[in-house]
């Protein structure tokens, strides 16, 4: 069994039954809905008590609801650059915006990155007379590159005699 | 002259200076600081009042105040995917979450996109004990796909007899 | 059900009965014709009352009728550049064209780009004693870069204090 | 020299001088504004007698004005996928319709293509209350694959007794 | 069902039955050899007539009748560059001798392509006493890029006022 | 010294003389014109005697004369697939008849391939009053795989003790 | 029946029989053993003698018998660069020495090329006290680019009047 | 000035010089002489004390010492995959052991990544009687997916009403 | 039979047990756990002992006991760059410190590369309060260039008099 | 400098004085020569001796002697596949070939690779009355995979307490 095939199941259940990724979202519950969102397009794992409830919700197997449970093998586009044009947009910004964002960044910051793992999110409808808006809230720790040696007792860098 | 040359030649003034971004958005003014920057890089265009203030700020010819007056050629990754860390961590957000954010906003917009051109953007630090975070807030208008024939005088798609 | 099973299938009911696209465009009618040829190849949706006339005129599931009301994950090609001639020779306009479009487009609208989602297209035969002619309009909102700040409510863009 | 500098020369004086490419056009006149910005982007050969009013219009030397009369090696794209996004939007028609074009053109023409050589362009704005629109109409000789032996004087095909 | 799955069961049949191309071109008959190979590997549609003798040649379906008289997606070679060292040698010709083929049909016919549409070609083998030699005679329809405007009723190119 | 080089420079002398291919090959002489051609662009040497005139005729100094005369590091398209629209038809005939040939030169000549190396050939204008034709004929000699050992003293294949 | 499966049958039943190439290739005999084995990979043919022999030994249809007299569409590794340790050293060594081969092989033959199709080789064991070694004896027919015109009956390159 | 120009500077006085890295690492040193290296590489900032030893040593101008001390563009390899071999071996482990090392960290600390930003790491020859082996510590923070919303006044995940 | 295949079947049977590749090793034993669990990710074999112990655990048939024994085709990531985060973050390692491990090698031991055949590598979990670390050593012995000709018997490079 | 304008400047000093590779190969001498012929092409270091030998006979300063010297960043071929015909039939071997030598060297000596580093080779021209052939061996030292935890004083693999 692999990961896409169990996506490919939900999306079909979901599409059977008519619901809603807001009813999936709210019926397994406990963590953060994108993330719900997320797990079931087989980008994220489920932990154990949201897996049971998917399990439940679903109607899976065992070994299907432990493998909402494991980590997937993350990169959910079928191909780079993504050609849906909904997805290339967020690609385009990453082309045009991403060196203003190293600049700003680390003129800010220092040297270093925005973590894509200590990183949560937030979409919003945001209403406008000129036509509704998409507005997404990204926040990640700022992780420095370490540039000093010898911390944490962890042996000098270079070569060393034996 | 090429646009990068011209960005090459920027950069070497603000580090001969010892300038900050903060410093050159504050002196170019009247525009989100976040474009300033952006056009500084080759990304975006200065309108003509802004051009002309960079160019007496930077000591630039007046060929030169043109082409920050132009809309470049936008790109400003060499290659894709980033070899940059920072930057990639970004493409991989779009990997990972790529489809989330279509099921999503699909879900709640119908069929269509965020748009990367009717788009703005804020940067924060936001404060944390346990490490400072970067936060981006994204805001684009969303443009839905139009489904209906022979609208706005539009002729009807398909074969005609001519 | 992947959605590139589902245009198989349809592709397969309208070789065995032997239907044109005109015969399927009369048949589900109400939104262009050119656009009902896109959904059934799988890049477009259909709104409920074409799905649901779809689903009578091919005999589909329920499943499969709402996957047509489905927005797609778009992009038709199996790979690009496209190797049919046909496909690749509109490639070649975007290669060959594509910086003098950028041009025209720029000097008569400012720096933006015209919208590939708000877009419409017609298609006609245009009769020539020296070969008769394909006809294609396309026409698509222009969308402009926006470049002044604090429009709408946004927060200022670069770093604030937290 | 290559066509490419010729390009970039010609781009600088454009900028010194303030001319806009309706400027141009008109000074060279005599074929389609369209091809006299093509050709100035290194896509298009002048005919001579545009070739020598460029020439006089630029002040280039007889060796770039034999370089503009020559039909140039085209690509005018740094590299594909188009990163600029006014460029994209094209790509991404080509990559959403590309199957849709070809199902209707060859249901209406036969077997073939639509030629990109014996093609012709206009572009103009098109006025609407939402927002003006960019328009383009294209137009290309439909080209059909031939698909019958022994038509003029061609020697079968297929292998033979030498 | 697919072209390529076509495609595989004739080669079944035609290995099964010990046939020849040469026996499956004299008879299906009626057009160029080298074209019904090209249709039977899916490159090319068969003719009605043509259609309907390969089905009774091969024992098929009419919905399988029905897709060889389909113009297919084309694109014959698994992956380009081609591995197989046949098909190789032609790709490394047009590596080689491409530049070369560009200047000398240009300076013989002006600016323009060979056709690859309206284009025939054929194979025999030339006996030598060093090794007998394949030799390939190809014939394709020059197409001038066309430079002037106005003709054949098309509108002005360049932007107009609406 | 680049060959690259030493092609642009052939060709900007040719461009200020104002030279035809057909005059630079006749004034060089001695072999095919074809391959004058294609050494002047930087994909065949010429040989010591034509090396010789072409140094003569472009004013070369020795050096260049001497790299005339070397076997280049052959490729002449910029990348592959070649974007300029007379090279490209060529790579479409590969991949739509790469297949075919490959078929129909294995059914008459057994496995091997048509060199590309012992090959000649030649390009004719072919007077048709529907337009005129391009024809080209090549000739390359068949070159069979070698399938049994022991052949030509060749030491036996596979692991032998040593 | 694609060759593919036909190659991992062989293997299925060579691993579940606990057979060695060596005690297949002294079952099929006949032609060098190296090349028994290539053809089992599915990147040779065999002759027929030899495709009746492997028939017997590995049970095959006629039909599978058939496919391995047939010469395959070559190219037997996934994907290019090879992701196996072994196959790589082996595309390394064209990489580092590819430019060096091709100076000693023209300084020594001339301009030309090592054949890869009157093609040999051999592998043995080099017992070695530091280490046995693999040796490879490659041994390819060289084949020298034609410079001369009007060899062997061709008509002259370039264009004639027709 | 690109970072690169400076690149290429460092080694040509280090060449000339016939300095070490172990040299230039003393001379520098207060971090890291791995990461000295590196930042000489242009892979790495040098923090400013360590710019000003660097300028000092190798007699740099203000605005090179002041690059230094910037983050630079990351990704040192020209090209990937690389194409030096001691390169390539690494790359190599990443195929070949990735999926070990996905597995197994993640069994060992749940889903996450070992950071590369917040990483350090040692090279020591190991003295081997069999030949000495070169021996790498790496040793990189566990970062952890955050799969709980609400955390650290984030809002929460999912459309809200506005 | 693939091995991808089996190596889908074992992570089935793991996921359906709930073993963790920690009892696994020890189940097999006898080798280093970091190579069992890369034979079951299908890259490396496992010894016949050890084959044989993994059949009895997991119920195998003979066929796949022996095809685990085999050395398979490596390359455990389907596709380069990894889109996984985890993997990629080693990939990004190469890019930033490739070269720089490259200078520093070769000047500690000469030219030549560190193995990742004769290899060994070890994972530890190394406590920190401030968030545990993923220790990874790497030990691949030096394989130095040989410079030196003659050596061992083998003739001399060069061309010779045959 | 980089090494690339090196090799140049040595090829273009060879084609003035009408240098051929044996002669230089003799005036360098006391290694292989095939190796000095790779080091002038930038994919080998020379050692002391050797550069020192060089640098007379080409008359380089210090710095170039130096630099030919040190292990260059290898890899000769502008781009992969290659696209000059004598080195691209190497490429081709592997492709054809890779797998046979996959499965013959592994069932000769076991899991593992033929060296590329530890590896010599020779070329010799080989008369023979249909034309002469080049011939090529290539021996390289096998390097096992080592399949035993604990060897050599390595510690355990696999997670431990730490």
């Amino acid at each position: 069994m692999k990961r896409e095939d169990l996506t490919e199941k939900l999306l079909d259940i979901k599409r059977e039954k008519g619901w809603t990724w807001k009813y999936i979202q709210d019926e397994i519950g406990g963590i953060s809905p994108i993330l719900i969102t997320a797990a079931c397009m087989g980008q994220m794992k489920l932990p154990k008590a949201q897996a049971a409830k998917a399990a439940e919700l679903f109607g899976l197997s065992q070994a299907e609801e432990r493998m909402l449970n494991e980590a997937p093998y993350r990169g959910s586009i079928p191909q780079m650059p993504p050609t849906d044009p909904l997805i290339y947009r967020f690609y385009e910004l990453v082309m045009v915006y991403g060196t203003t964002w190293k600049e700003l960044i680390q003129e800010e910051f220092g040297d270093g990155i925005m973590s894509a793992i200590d990183f949560n999110m937030t979409m919003e409808r945001e209403p406008n007379n000129k036509g509704d808006r998409v507005k997404l809230a990204m926040s990640g720790k700022f992780l420095p590159y370490k540039y000093y040696g010898n911390d944490e007792g962890v042996p000098e860098y270079g070569f060393k005699e034996p």
